[in-house]
């Protein structure tokens, strides 16, 4: 192989086929993406859930992960978090001219890394080479397809008054390491990146049925956003309560210094749980057992039907509004 | 609207919630979108195909259509061609911050003006804004998801020996389009890329069932590069001939004067059929009859079970192997 992509490895010609053979099949191989026809042919029958979302993080590699691995976990995460089991996924790269070969092939050791990890298999993908300095080394594109179980109802639009609300570990993990990864800064107690694919601990939750009103994985714009979103959908007013919300404290650290706010910072193996009040101590639980949710804690509740205001009640007992990010906080944080 | 894309419509906050509910998603909105979540959820069963591609073309705009035509065809067409019904597709945007809110909103008409056509429709989708000079304007993924109907076997694997192939109509169309687009050449006869959706052709030809063997759109590798893929995956040797493959005159001298060979210039609204000898007249006529097929033509068949070779007869009677495109022709043509 060359030691650099070069612009004729994405001309869908000889080099291009010689690529995919040698270094981008290989690890991802399965007898369904070996066909390497124009779709791959699935077998499925019922519900299925169907998403995708784009990668630009900068840098590709950073503390706790690399592109590869947001790509598989963040499309496993976003089919996980309505219920699904991740089945398949598509594996889409548009490469800038120049990249090292190495750079690829260590991302391409994490997609597969992920995918063994998982189960969840690339059924097919597509790779483009534009000329350097009209991309910024790599984007990936993963889309997936889930199977949903019949009787769930998981909705950002279905959070109802009197439902707790569970979050599964500390927040801001991945947004701070990346910022370190990108600006090169050295914390006493190094970060890590959260990402991580969330199926094993949806799989779980899901156990809990009806029970399960809304669930997602507050991504690029923290809780903060998320807990908007979902309190707007379905139209109720939200609480949650400052000192109920794990922060690791090297997290908290490096967001005073870098002036942020770890409500407003990125995570990549992390969600939230909209439950019935009754089934909230169980389900908590039941999270708190699984290593992805270690750190689970109830961190407030839905009030009655209304507008969709997110109120934090602060350490020392005042209540703020908290509204959705505005402007653009960490550009490329995934 | 602001009148450039800003990096902080990519944030996932306010401003892209304002970015998607004011330009991205009216023209393409249905109930399955509106609803936001984190994945659609679709009720399908039975057989399904799933493909992806990122398209990254330069200019965004060319004569006979625009980034989002292409995008949308491109995938329906990849389904279409394993012989599935498109039903829907994901959409995800990767933005360079600066791009015109006009160029996008023109953008995206096309892209509802084809789902509209279609009836295809987008369910989910992504959109991320990355910091001017790391991306090129704009590039575009969709993944889609088909029917696939019982009955059918096709697959480039599955080219046989005795196989009369068909091409749809004419090539190099889109190629030379974009390469005029690009350069900003004027040919005495404009020439349009012929960019198109082809499910309402391949519903035609799938009708003829089990003789169906092989379909393929020879996209940005061109008709010579597709038959080998073809050709090499079902260990067959196949023969064309160069009289009998339909090229516009002014694609021709356009390709002559760009030092260009037809053969391997790209077609968007294309398509190859290896079909059974005693149906392949039945299927050539029916393939006429569509607007899309007017110019079909039987170009060739399959020789013995061989090494997979493309051998061409040219017009004065010599044979020559012709292989898969080595080198990069035309970057970014799709």
């Amino acid at each position: 192989m060359d030691k650099t992509i070069l612009l004729a490895h994405g001309s869908g010609g000889k080099l291009s086929h010689e690529l995919i053979r040698s270094l981008i099949a290989p690890g991802i191989a399965n007898d369904l993406l070996n066909r390497m026809d124009d779709s791959a042919i699935l077998d499925i029958s019922g519900r299925i859930a169907f998403t995708t979302d784009s990668f630009v993080v900068n840098p590709l590699f950073f503390p706790g992960g690399d592109i590869g691995k947001l790509a598989v976990c963040g499309t496993i995460n976003d089919l996980s978090v309505m219920g699904a089991s991740p089945l398949y996924l598509s594996l889409s790269l548009i490469i800038e001219e120049g990249l090292p070969t190495a750079d690829l092939e260590k991302i391409m050791h994490s997609i597969s890394a992920m995918t063994a990890a998982t189960g969840v298999r690339v059924v097919t993908g597509d790779t483009k080479v534009v000329n350097r300095g009209s991309a910024d080394k790599l984007f990936i594109n993963t889309a997936g397809i889930g199977s949903v179980p019949d009787g769930l109802n998981i909705s950002g639009a279905n959070a109802q008054p009197g439902d707790q609300i569970i979050l599964s570990g500390t927040i801001g993990d991945h947004g701070v390491a990346v910022m370190a990864g990108r600006e090169k800064l050295r914390f006493k107690i190094p970060v890590e990146s959260d990402c991580a694919p969330l199926n094993s601990l949806t799989a779980d939750i899901i156990s809990f049925g009806q029970a399960i009103h809304s669930m997602r994985d507050p991504t690029r714009v923290g809780l903060a956003t998320t807990l908007n979103e979902i309190a707007s959908q379905s139209q109720v007013d939200v609480v949650i309560n400052e000192t109920s919300i794990p922060v690791k404290e090297a997290v908290n650290s490096a967001c005073e210094l870098l002036g942020l706010d770890p409500l407003y910072v990125a995570n990549e193996g992390k969600l939230i749980v909209f439950a019935a009040a009754d089934q909230a101590q169980a389900i908590l639980n039941k999270m708190q057992q699984n290593p992805l949710g270690r750190d689970s804690a109830i961190i407030g509740e839905v009030r009655a039907k209304h507008s969709g205001h997110v109120v934090l009640k602060t350490a020392v007992g005042a209540s703020r509004i908290i509204d959705m990010l505005s402007g653009e906080l960490l550009p490329r944080i995934c």
